[in-house]
This record gives C-alpha cells, sequence and structure tokens, in this order.
C-alpha cells in the first residue's frame, strides 16, 4: 500500500524529512510544497553571499529541484503555498503561486516545516521598499542587489542575523549603524561575554548603538530615513530587520494544531502534533530544553534536521526520539568566535536553577608555539554536585571546539570532575597539555571542594562589596599601574608570604590577577595562612568585561554620540 | 607537622605534581630532583624548535626554576640524579652531577616521574657522535646546532616524533629519509588512516621508506653511513633515533616496586606504587585503557599532567582517582593533521574487542563557504549495543575538533546513537548542520538498524570477495572513467531505478560512490527491490586509501626506489 506524505516546507526540516523519508520508502508518494522558488538552499550562508564571501549564489542551492525529483523522486512544487489544512478529509488547501490556482491534496501523513517568519513589528514606514528581512532566497537578492550601489545601510537587531549582516555589510565597504534594543548584542549570551564582540564591531567601524529602538522610517530620496527612540534621526540606502523570528504556524493553528505559550506548535518525542497524522518540525514547532526541561523555541538548522529525520521515521513506524535542545550557537564576527551550549547565567536565572560559575582565559593552543590566540571561557554548573549547566567562549581560533566538546560533556550529564579528566588532543598546535576544557574543570572542581572561594566582579562592579573587604592585586607592579581595580592594593604573588603583614588578617580578602591563575595560588596562601580569602573569577580580564558590558547596558541613560549623522 | 616530598624529575608529571602540592600545603618541605639543566620545559615543543618554528629557546621553558622556586618554594636541584631508594629508610640517594657530590635526602612521601627513555637498540654504532635522540633539552641543542649545517638527514621511526621531525627537517632545507620498520607510518593509527600522512611526506620530498631497518651507522667522512636491513646504504650529516621509548623504571625496579609486563611502574587509581610511601606519574607509569580495561603504556603529556595532580592530592589525604587512558593523540604534518582517540581497529583485534567500523569524508564546514577542506573519519563501534570504541582521522582543519568531540563521547560511554543527536555548533565558517560526528553517527546506526549492510574495501582489495558479486559504482560515468574499482559496473545512482533490469537480483551487490553517500541512497534502492545488496563504507576514497596502505604496507618486498643514494 502506498502511502502519501505531503510536507509543507522545503528547506532544512522539510528537506532532510523528505530525502528520508524516501531512503525508507521507495514506494511511498511524496509532495513538498515549497513557497520559494528554490527548495533546500543553504540559508545560513545568506549573509555571507550578500557580502560577497560566497562568491556564486548557486553555491547556497544545496539540493536543486532537479536533484530532489531525479535522485529522490520527490514531487517537489516550488512557488506553492500551503492555504489551509482540512484535518478531517487529510487534505491540504494549496495555491499555485504563478497562476493562482488553488487545489487540495490529500494525505496520508502530513510534515509541517514552514519555519520561522522574521518579526516586523507595526512600526511606521516598516513595508517601505527600502526595509528589508532576510528569510528567503528572493530576499538575499534583493538584499545582495541593494549593496551592490549602497553607501550606508542599518540593521536593526544584534542577534546572529544582525552580527552577521553588519559584518558583510561592512565587507561591502559600506557604512553600517546596528541599532539593539537590548542593552548588549547577542541577547542569548551573558552580557560580558560579548562585550568584546561589540568591541569587534566598534573597531571594523560599526556605529553600534544599543538600548535603542526604531520608531519610524521615512522616505528620504532615494533612500531612507530611520528615527530612535532615543530621538537620532540616521538617513541610510536601505535598513535590514534582524529583531528576530517567529514561528510560522497559522496553517497550524487554523488547524486547531496545539500551540504553546510562544507559539511553537506542540510535538511529542516522534514529532508528532495533536492530530496523529501530522507532524511539524523546525523552527516553527516548540522543543524541550534539554538542560531546564523546559518547552522553548530555540530556531537552530541542526536540531530542524535532526527533527526532520525523526519524523519521517516516524511516518513509516520507526519510533526515534527527540531528546531535546540544548541550545548549541556559534557566531562569527571577521576573527572573533562566539559560542555558546546549555544554559546562560541569565537563563539559569529565568528557570529557577541555582548555579556557580567560573571564567577563564586560556590560549587556544600552547603559548610556546606562534599563533597562539587567547579566548574567554564562562562556565556554569550545579553548586552541589557540579553538574555542567552551560559554556559560553568568546575569542579567536579554538573556540568552536572547547564549546562542541562542552556541549557533549552537557549531553553526557558530565559534572566538572569529569571535565578535569577529559582526556583531549594535545601537541602544541592544537591545544595544551592541560586544555581549557580541563583547566575550566579543574577551576570549577576547586570552587565546590572548597579549594579556592571565588568572587565576582559584578560585586565589585556594581558597588556591592563590603567596604572592609581587602581587595589585593597580585599582578606586577607594572601590571598594576597600566590599570587595577579600584581600591585594590598591590602585593605581585611571588612577595606575598613575606608581606602578608600587610594585609590585615581580620578583614576579608578578595586576590586577583590577570586571568585568574596567580589569584589563584595567592588564594591558596593567604586561606593557608588563616585568611577569609576568596580569588576574583577570570581576574581583572573578566572585570574588564564585566565593567565594559554594564557600560554599554547603561549607554541608554548617557547622550547619543555626537556627528553620527 | 610538616610533610616533606621528594620529587625525581621535574617535567609533566613532576612539576604537575609539585605545583599542585605547593597549593594544597603551604607548609610542606618539596624537593624536586631534575636530572636535566631545566626542569619543566616544553618537550613536545622541541621539534619545532629544532626546525625554527619556535624560534626562541626560551619559550620552551615553561617553568623557569626561579619561578618554582620563587612561587612555588621549590627546592629545585637540577643536574641532580636519583640513584637509588632506599624505602626502609624512606630515603634517596642523590648524586650533584655537577661536582659528583653523593647525598641521601629523606623524604615521607616520593613521587617519582623519571618519564621513558628513547629506544636505542644495541645497533652497531649507534653511540657515533652524529645519531640523536630527543628527550631533554641538551639533545634539542645538540638537533638544533646540527640542522644549522647539515644538507641530508636520516630518521629512524615514522611515530610522533618521527613525523614531526621529519617535518622540521625539511623545514630548515634538509633533504630527510625516513625509515620505518612497520608497513605504515603512525602504528596506532591504522594504516589506511594514515596512507595520506605517508603521502604527504613523500609530496614534502621526505624519502620514506617502510618496512627497512637500520643495522649499522658507520662514520663517513664529516657524517655517518647507515646501512639498512634491505641493503641500503645511506649518507647523511646525522641522524635520529625516534622508535620509541621505554619506562624509565630502574629507580622503581632496583627498589623493587612492581613493573608490569611491558616495563611500566604499577599503580593503583591514587598513583599509589606497591610502596604506599611511594607514588609514580607519568611516562614511566603503566596505565589502565579505559575502553578495554586493560593496562597499557600510553606515554602522553596530558594524562601525565593528571596523574601529578592526583599523586599530589594522595600526599595530602585526597582521593582523586585515575581513570584511565583513552589514547588521545594528534600529530601535525604541515598542513595535515592526523588524530585519534579510543582504540583502533588492530587495537580491538588485539584486546578481542568485537567491533564494527564505518567510514566517512565529510569537510570541515559548510561546502557552499570558502576555504572547506575535506577529511576522512574512521569509527569503530560495538555491533550490539553500538558503544563507540574509537575514532581516527586524518586530514585539513577541522580534524582535531572532531576527534575531541569523541574523545568525550568515549568517556561518556556513548552510543553511535548519541551521535546522531549531538548538538554541535554550526555556522558556515565552522561546521555543517549534520556535523560530521552526527553524520558517522548517522551512518554507523544505520549499519546497526540493517538500513545499510557495509561491505569493507579491504574485501576487494584483498581479492576475498567472492566472484559472484555485482560491484556496481553509482558515480557519474566521469567519475567511473577516472578511476574505479577492478570489475565494477557504471549505473548512476539518479539512473538506477530505471535500470534495475542491469544488474541480476540472484547476485548479491555492493554499490559504492566518492565517499558513501551515493552508494547509501542506491543500496536503499536495491535493498527495497529485493536485492541482496550492500554499501562500500567511505566509498571509493577509502578504497583508494586501503590499496595504498597496501601498496606500502608490501613495499619491503618490492625493490628499493633508485636514486636514493
Amino acid at each position: 500500500m502506498q502511502m502519501k506524505v505531503v510536507i509543507v516546507g522545503g528547506v532544512a526540516g522539510g528537506a532532510s524529512a523528505a530525502a528520508r523519508l524516501r531512503r525508507l520508502d521507495e514506494s511511498a508518494e511524496i509532495v513538498m510544497i515549497e513557497r520559494g522558488a528554490e527548495p533546500s538552499f543553504a540559508n545560513c550562508g545568506m549573509p555571507y553571499y550578500i557580502g560577497g564571501e560566497i562568491a556564486s549564489r548557486d553555491k547556497l542551492l544545496v539540493a536543486p529541484v532537479e536533484l530532489l525529483r531525479q535522485r529522490h523522486r520527490l514531487d517537489v512544487r516550488t512557488r506553492h503555498e500551503a492555504l489551509s489544512i482540512d484535518r478531517g478529509a487529510k487534505s491540504v488547501r494549496i495555491r499555485d503561486l504563478q497562476d493562482g490556482r488553488e487545489y487540495d491534496e490529500s494525505y496520508d501523513k502530513l510534515i509541517l516545516a514552514p519555519g520561522a517568519a522574521p518579526l516586523r513589528p507595526p512600526i511606521p514606514g516598516i513595508d517601505l521598499p527600502g526595509v528589508y528581512t532576510l528569510r528567503n532566497l528572493a530576499d538575499a537578492d534583493r538584499l545582495h542587489a541593494a549593496t551592490l550601489a549602497a553607501k550606508r545601510a542599518l540593521v536593526v537587531g544584534g542577534g546572529f542575523i544582525g552580527i552577521e549582516m553588519a559584518e558583510n555589510l561592512v565587507r561591502r565597504g559600506i557604512e553600517t549603524t546596528l541599532v539593539e534594543r537590548n542593552g548588549q548584542v547577542l541577547t542569548p549570551w551573558d552580557a560580558e561575554m560579548v562585550a568584546p564582540i561589540a568591541e569587534r564591531l566598534a573597531e571594523a567601524g560599526v556605529d553600534l548603538r544599543l538600548n535603542d529602538e526604531v520608531i519610524a522610517f521615512q522616505v528620504d530620496g532615494e533612500g531612507i530615513r530611520i528615527e530612535t527612540k532615543r530621538g537620532d534621526s540616521i538617513a541610510v540606502d536601505f535598513a535590514v530587520m534582524a529583531i528576530g523570528v517567529r514561528p510560522d504556524n497559522h496553517l497550524a493553528t487554523d488547524a486547531g494544531l496545539e500551540v504553546g505559550a510562544r507559539g511553537g506548535i506542540v510535538v511529542d518525542e516522534q514529532m508528532e502534533t495533536s492530530d496523529p497524522h501530522i507532524y511539524a518540525v523546525g523552527d516553527a514547532v516548540q522543543v524541550r530544553n534539554y538542560v531546564t526541561g523546559q518547552p522553548t523555541l530555540i530556531p537552530l538548522a541542526g536540531p530542524a534536521n535532526r527533527q526532520g529525520r525523526i519524523a519521517a521515521d516516524a511516518c513509516v513506524g520507526r519510533q526515534l526520539e527527540f531528546t531535546g535542545v540544548q541550545g548549541t550557537a556559534v557566531v562569527g564576527l571577521f576573527d572573533r568566535t562566539a559560542a555558546m551550549t546549555g544554559l546562560s547565567e541569565k537563563a539559569c536565572r529565568a528557570a529557577g536553577v541555582a548555579y556557580d560559575k567560573i571564567y577563564l582565559h586560556p590560549a587556544n593552543h600552547a603559548g610556546y608555539y606562534p599563533g597562539a590566540e587567547g579566548m574567554s571561557i564562562k562556565l556554569l554548573f550545579c553548586p552541589d554536585e557540579g553538574r555542567v549547566l552551560g559554556a559560553q567562549a568568546v575569542g579567536g581560533a579554538g573556540v568552536d571546539k572547547r564549546i562542541d566538546v562542552l556541549a557533549m560533556a552537557i549531553q553526557a550529564g558530565f559534572t566538572v570532575f569529569d571535565l578535569e579528566e577529559a582526556e583531549l588532543c594535545y601537541a602544541p598546535q592544537y591545544g595544551s597539555a592541560k586544555d581549557p576544557v580541563n583547566m575550566a574543570g579543574f577551576i570549577a572542581a576547586g570552587v565546590l571542594r572548597d579549594d579556592h572561594p571565588v568572587m565576582y566582579s559584578e560585586v565589585i562592579v556594581d558597588g556591592i562589596l563590603p567596604a572592609n573587604v581587602t581587595i589585593v592585586d597580585v599582578r606586577t607592579p607594572a601590571e598594576y599601574a597600566a590599570g587595577a581595580v579600584p581600591g585594590a592594593i598591590n602585593l605581585p604573588v611571588d612577595d606575598l608570604r613575606e608581606r602578608l603583614d600587610e594585609i590585615s588578617i581580620d578583614q576579608p580578602v578578595v586576590a586577583y590577577c590577570k586571568v585568574g591563575l596567580r589569584g589563584y595560588l595567592a588564594t591558596r596562601i593567604l586561606l593557608q595562612a588563616g585568611y577569609n580569602a576568596a580569588n576574583l573569577t577570570g581576574g581583572y580580564t573578566t572585570y574588564q568585561h564585566v565593567a565594559a558590558a554594564r557600560r554599554l547596558s547603561e549607554s541608554a541613560t548617557a547622550p547619543c554620540p555626537a556627528g553620527s549623522l
């Protein structure tokens, strides 16, 4: 008996489902309905096509229509749109966008892979021709064309797409302004971890405006003029809205399928919706956060592809399980990388998950081998048994590797003690005998074993450190002279034992160095000498990141920088 | 009560133990006995110092004596040698190598970190001045000086050090011959996985001679002449012996400490030897293979460092556990990387571990983004529950990342089904929505689910494929014409369904493509059409690697290449 499956959406999740289904069932009739002109395109590559890094548009066509038809025998219908679902009749109403014709297509199983649509809030002028979003290849084509003639552009939103668009507009030589409503870019990360990304944007010449919002777009000669909440007026040739996406759930909601609080289609572990004949996959579905167990929306390509496979398996009666999403993500900005997996500190707080945290600033490989690049890592873990909750990293080469390793640790339910034991590649070009992941484990395990109680930089930056605490900078006098925590006294770690009499034993002590290692040694010396001592985790480097993040987050209250149009 | 700890050996394990011990116990008296002039040097960096990649020798001094003395308050005695242990008196006999004076040093705890010594078999002439080994900085200095004037050199042994030395001699413009006794380089890897490394050596101009051995070194003018077992005579300016190491266990054996079959000092999980007052760490100890549970010797810097920490903890009564060694290793050769973790196929065989295997040849990141580099991965897993046993990879960028991720999978006891679900960093510069690790999981899980039975290339290469098997090349005619498996017929996958009548259904079929993906699709089509079909895992690419490895392994029987002196 031939099964007929209709798949709505032909990009990541839909295309994966279709190809997988064909492999599982040669006889199935598989109809793929795709609104755009090309299915299965590389949407994550679009910003780089716009910027010219990917020179040929053809590169984005991962699986051209002809291949899907010939190799996978799919009935691919591009420029067709699914309008509605008749669940009783098990059929989908479809419109051919080329000739407007409408027809019904019956199904035994229906897989919804509609994706997520860019948010377009009702800002006056948002529908002007020069205000773009980036969802499909037609959008990419329009933006590609726009960049070729433009001198100035605005990006609205400092998330993944916003950051990638800013990089690529700069690459095109376009003067770029980025407006972000929040006090930081890349809001899935904690603010202090992406302060270096904001700095890199500024370094690249991007006019970064945090804590501001676009309130109107107006026609302005050939271009458009943007008015912001803080009262700025910015003239550009075009604007890109990249403030986030929402599940494209209208088919599902119209059909009465269950949808979650934030609009994601509710599915079980086989990607089955509330209708047993309908599956849903990709950015439109609500998923389970692997760490908290709570429902969430995390639009990412990797999970979408896996979900497509699982839905296809379910269609033929196989019981694979989608176990949830960790939120492993990475974004590049020129030579910088920010990556994360699991929970951020703010996500821990939002979910009510108790956490402890440490920071470190290792090099990607042995410092004695040329070309070592620095990175900053933040590790979050359970204060009791030490289970790894999340990790964030920012820096140069090797950031993605450490987050991938830590993603596996989270999948495994590992503790920080397991990270101590991780046996990773070491040769001087690739890592260190004590890899950054081991170091993170050592530091966190030391905290849990009470070997070195840690202090957080925000306690100092926010001015809530009790006044009686002695802050000791254990770096060299030269380092201290070049910049130090306000109020800190300088006692180099190598002299500390002889100069303990300079620190009152009756007051708590916070020790710090550049990155936390000498601070740790100093803390051990102090603790064993009877002091109530703690190490400032991440040292002065993290202190600077926290201070920078605070400045950025408060820039709304500062006057708008002059000279920026 | 002040504890006195004597540490014999001041490099990776010994230096880690000393620094850790100081952090744990400010009051301990810590005596570090180091035979060489510098403790805690970066021995993994020595080949790159010799080759000039690391320009300054000072870079190799990770923790100079002064730092160890001042910061860690260690009683460091360089150029001192431990001669013997009096376990009853708990003292060590020590010789000051500068003045020959001998004295006894008592201990409460003794930590042995003597390392492993390069093998120097009793080959005639091995003690000639031009025959070097590479163990410490004095060796590196000698080799560094030798390279500056040399035109031709010989490396004996194609392991880590041999490969790294060959690269660095080439970097110095030295005509280099490498003689390796086995039929492959890098014997911890399976031969087909490092055939590309042998090719890269040849490409770099190294005269690689497998299946041969040096039988004599002779003085030859300013240089030396080498005679090999196969009858070659090679004149060079100097030679480097890099055929492996053996535990430097004489102190331990003389003291009656238990030693394993291969000479490694026997220790428990706290690194305690058969004497409860003596610990041993690093390359000299016998460890447990994490995957097989069997005792083994794996001299690697990462585990040595961890062991040092654990021994220090044990000295102060803490019970950390060393859980074993996976054998995660990496070696670079110019732009190539070979990495592995867990068991190789030959290690599975040697240990009597049942395994299944698959190959894949993914790119390090999305193919549509510029600069993608290829790699080859081999995954070994239990045929029953699918537990990951080992992985090897060779290629360009991103090899170390995938092996690190798979190292975590092995530490976690993950199955190939867990690899399917791994959620790793994806943006086009960093990976793919289906990362190579996911792909490995998909392929292996497909094998275990019987979705695509696999055939191994060696069955064809070794001529043991039954004669009635039809081999179908499902690539394009152009690919087929450029080189194919002997006897294969060409039926491109896209035409396969229409041309099934060209394949007898009464005979078994092996399908293959370039890397295994189209072969998999073809296998699915064939299986569902009623054929007894299998996919050649890794496709023609793995076939070529296996064929190349066989040619290399048999090159002993071939005449020595002419014109190589």
